[in-house]
């Protein structure tokens, strides 16, 4: 499967009515401490408050008048889900969605607040796939996958290009992996504009899945990881994903929990922001500079900011100085 | 004292190369809640968090080369202190800033940290504007007032005019008040652009210091006001600033400490951003929407982002759903 920049050009053109074009931040404290110019794309600031609004928007778009009617299945316990139902909303698709029974009863009422159908599921004793696949098969919906898919993947590479428009200097790329379709859409951007420009992915360390894959050289299935970076508890590398990371990425990069949760709080004590700790693994590693960068410009996709008060208070108690 | 247009457009000049032009964000979770459409100009994301750096720059910028040598001299426990620290740094003048010995220990550490010299004082035991006037006569520094002075009120009203060239649609402005320097800048700036907009203060009702005012139309002084809004502890209105607010403003709207705290957490968990109680205030007026505003454009201040994880804590512990 080949996406290619154009596809990621319409993707914009489709997003320019409905998405926000997220505002690009600097931090005079933060370059002082890491010696670097960093640049946050805050895409916690996008519509329903993570990337992924873009991918899903782009995806159900695209799909037939006739799929439109028939209406659109995804399963996601997190920013997919809303993302597929405020796009759904917006394109007048119904939209159903997998979620399970102890989901945050925030992200259940804000995924039912945009007009989707939340159809829940015992994660203990149930498989979310085979519920979406059998209400696939039954009801002739389009299932929208939450990062293996070319139009998911070119949607989320609108991210880069924005913010390639926006600060031109960047000679390096942090992002979030968790499946892979965030990155994987920015690097086929960011390298059509600047194609010196070097991408890493960052991981937790328990999420590395996609680190070992790349080291192997073949996609390796880990445990379900356990992390504070919940955007991050996927088990291996989508298919297609892989193939552009291997391609694109100059390497992964991992963090501590300790690390996430210090960058999370040092982001909204200096930087005003909320972000969700997946958004704050880059942030961490941009910390951290274990490659030693020094005077570079170096961007960030800040992925997303929806945390739980539980997360949040957890973080206050444990990491606040 | 008359504060002109040109006068804030000079200090716009001024402020170009080293302020943020900070975003404006909308939610369309906020509008729909409200049923106006609401605009965010978020001064939070402003250096050193908070509107208080374009008045402190604007004013620190005009003195002259001898004033400058002298340096300058300022009595401020919150966001006027870091301002005009981190003015006096860009434009090499020495700084003293009088700060209460028990102030908290990131506000001396963020000040300390832009190069200021801090002052410390018992505020149970001393006066600190007696000591500022005496640093002042003793060293002949400049004193920076922290609202009542024209090169302040213009700086701050720099926002504005960068918020009404952002959303020109604007019918409605609302803003904190504490001594009245930011919304009289706001206030002369926007009513030159848009001579129709209806300009509102809003104060917590414990710090209705203005609203009185204004009621009898002569400067009242309160008890220090017992609020979370730490920018509101101001006892009365400003000579120069109650003039220009009794001119300009429509009207003072009220709001209680929880509408406070909830409209704080609701910004947090809605838009991303953390907002101090302070800027929380015309937010919760917006949300109680007392006038019974309907489809109206209505732009806020969010007027800085600095808050204790203290703070924080007890919000969330008190006001989260």
């Amino acid at each position: 499967m080949i996406i290619t920049f154009s596809a990621i050009q319409e993707a914009a053109q489709r997003l320019q009515p409905v998405a926000h074009r997220t505002p690009v931040l600097t931090s005079s404290f933060l370059n002082q401490l890491t010696g670097n110019q960093l640049y946050f794309k805050c895409e916690n600031l996008q519509r329903v408050g993570a990337f992924k609004f873009r991918g899903a928007y782009n995806a159900i778009a695209q799909l037939s008048a006739e799929e439109k009617q028939r209406g659109v299945v995804a399963f996601s316990s997190g920013n997919h889900a809303q993302g597929v139902a405020l796009a759904s909303a917006l394109l007048q698709v119904p939209a159903k969605i997998v979620m399970p029974l102890d989901a945050p009863p925030a992200k259940l009422a804000a995924t039912r607040g945009y007009g989707a159908e939340v159809v829940l599921y015992d994660r203990y004793k149930q498989d979310r796939a085979a519920i979406a696949k059998e209400i696939q098969a039954r009801e002739g919906r389009v299932l929208i996958p939450p990062f293996d898919h070319a139009h998911v993947i070119a949607g989320q590479g609108t991210a880069a290009l924005e913010f390639y428009e926006q600060a031109p200097q960047l000679e390096v790329l942090l992002a979030p992996v968790g499946g892979g379709g965030l990155i994987s859409g920015c690097a086929i951007a960011l390298h059509h504009l600047a194609p010196r420009a070097e991408i890493y992915g960052v991981e937790a360390e328990s999420a590395n899945d996609t680190f070992l894959s790349l080291q192997r050289n073949a996609r390796v299935t880990i445990p379900v990881p356990k992390t504070i970076a919940d955007g991050m508890q996927v088990t291996s590398p989508g298919e297609v994903t892989f193939q552009i990371m291997r391609e694109h990425l100059a390497g992964v990069l991992l963090v501590t929990e300790e690390e996430i949760k210090r960058a999370m709080l040092l982001v909204l004590e200096r930087m005003k922001i909320l972000i969700e700790p997946t958004a704050a693994v880059p942030v961490a590693a941009a910390l951290k500079n274990e490659k030693g960068w020094h005077n570079r410009h170096v961007g960030i996709i800040v992925s997303g900011g929806n945390v739980g008060w539980d997360t949040l208070k957890s973080c206050l108690e444990t990491a606040a100085p």
